[in-house]
């Protein structure tokens, strides 16, 4: 059980840097993480607030959403996260905001281009866009595994909803999800006056590929 | 009195989520909750500010804004949250805020259209412009009540002036205003650069319902 | 000395108000008091960072900005406020910041029209822009004078520069400063997508009339 | 070893007020000193977040980047903070952001006009934009030199980037990062509702020699 506490535990942390970076409000968006060589994922309970998420209070389910452990409901987005888990099997976190500048590029159902360095690195070409999808069933997550599959992105920008990041655990989730809604504003703005350069190609793969093999300790 | 004190106490600690997301300035925004069962409700008072306000100096008045407990005057906005609470008997708690994207779409007149499952999920449609209505008699709440009533909006945008949200609750009601704000924000964004598409309108009810219906706990 | 000690403590608090609401960067702004009955006034001193201030380090000048008391030099603004406290006598405290959206309609020479309840109130009208001045003598006090001697407002927008607001007392003046920010930014986006309706020259007298008399404790 | 630590602490500190006024994301930007009298530099340490930054773990480097002291890798900008301090003898800090308004002119290439009197008194002029440089070699330090040398800004928006401020030590180059993006974001948005006035350049030279002589203790 020691590998789910410290799970429980780091989910709970991250939630932290939705709320520092300021995008979530109130109760919604989540983070949740994959139990490593289990069919079980840690999320968020549903509709409690950041202010109160503790180790104790994480939900453990299995990858259809079943309760596993825990005294509250999971996230209501536990499915598209349990189908992401169930689809990708490289992906050990996934995250789901409504950050504002996202958001509105998913509201326009418009990709983010591929206009700063930054993005190269991190998302390795456009931000793709995700289709509209209902709450309820496997929509959402089909959503998210057919645009994500077709792009080196970790982000998808789902249609008039918002977007889903992942990563090779939930703390890589986060910093897409940090690093998505940072690009997301910058390249907003640059375009509000003006028609910001591409990036030749080939530099966004040489960027892409560096960032991913070097930076870091 | 145990209700009462229990009613003061959320009214004060709700108005930090007010300045928690920046929905107001200096002393410009209240909360206030209806005291169940009495026709009575707690109010933030006058011109004090965030940091001061405290359970002790609540102010309770009647449902046309005399004052019953406490010796600070109550909010220059009482008379309209009397009259929310003498007209529609479903609300428990009134927020007014100046916040800055609702108070634009305000200041121009213009809903904000339901771009967003967020907005279909919590405002259930459109949400709606009221009159223009001047301080010091039943104008404003009147405003409010007759535009509330044509929609399921919790949140009204007074023309020139900016928004009250209502909710079964005081934390209901302070809930709408962040969400408001919110979406006022990312849907402002949005249609900086170019048109959002708009969610089918039988699609805006099965969020509507679902969200009223199974979120949270 | 009671009242000068009180004043120092006062000035070095409200510049609180001004990190709090993100009207100024580094040191780039000043509150100052005039000492009621003498011809003095209490200040920053010129750029010494917001955390580093308290009742001590404040400057004591004339009005015609000679240091009186302190070991630092005052604000390089210095001259701007006291020309205004000689020639402005019901002026008690005088703020000076660049503030993003206040030095956005500076910039371009625009006031900023009365179109929100909140600019009726405080500001009694649109808010006028003053000349393109340079530091070094009373071209900026004179400026900020004949501006403010033509309008209700606290608030004057100097011309590539930032704001000037005035008030009773130094609370007011950074009060002013606050809301003026507020109303900027919100009058900004609201003609990001259109024109906001004007409020009625009659109704912004009555609103005014009522704010200045009513409002608060 | 005095200076040194004196430095490693400094150093540390001043990544604070990155976050502070939030110039930067997650690990995305970083701070460096020069050693005086020595061919040595403190920099940030890659990937490592701001919260767990200390004297401890800076690293010091010589002017090539070679790691000197410390136990972490430099970050990976080191190459270019070096290339400035060997061939611009007068610079002791250098500042790299992704600070939003900054970086959206960077990407579309556009210097930033000299509008405001606080662009005359800190940059002199227009801040100049840089060319696009791949990381990995001495580009980017080659384009931060090329175009400081020819402007009295000490601030550079390399294209598709960010920018690169430098100072005459790590502080003067942070407080010309935090100037920069408060600016580009003023400038910014007083061009979106029209075109702010030029200031003569006679003006912008005079403001200019005086805030560099006259401000401050």
């Amino acid at each position: 059980m020691k590998v789910l506490d410290a799970l429980r535990h780091g989910v709970a942390e991250l939630h932290r840097e939705l709320t520092r970076y300021e995008l979530v409000i109130w109760t919604a968006g989540n983070v949740s993480a994959r139990v490593p060589g289990e069919d079980l994922m840690v999320i968020k309970p549903s509709g409690v607030s950041y202010d109160e998420l503790s180790p104790e209070n994480m939900v453990v389910t299995d990858l259809h959403g079943n309760l596993v452990h825990g005294e509250l409901a999971p996230s209501s987005d536990t499915a598209a996260h349990a189908y992401v888990y169930r689809h990708m099997p490289e992906v050990g976190g996934v995250v789901h905001t409504h950050s504002t500048y996202a958001t509105a590029w998913a509201a326009r159902g418009e990709p983010i281009p591929c206009v700063l360095t930054m993005i190269a690195d991190e998302f390795g070409g456009d931000i793709p866009v995700g289709p509209f999808a209902l709450i309820g069933d496997d929509s959402i997550g089909r959503g998210i595994v057919e645009t994500l599959r077709g792009s080196r992105s970790p982000a998808v920008l789902m249609r008039n909803h918002g977007p889903f990041t992942v990563g090779k655990d939930a703390r890589a989730a986060v910093k897409a999800a940090v690093m998505l809604e940072d690009v997301a504003r910058t390249v907003h703005i640059a375009q509000q006056l003006g028609k910001p350069d591409p990036i030749d190609p080939e530099h966004v793969d040489r960027l892409y590929a560096r960032y991913q093999n070097v930076y870091g300790q």
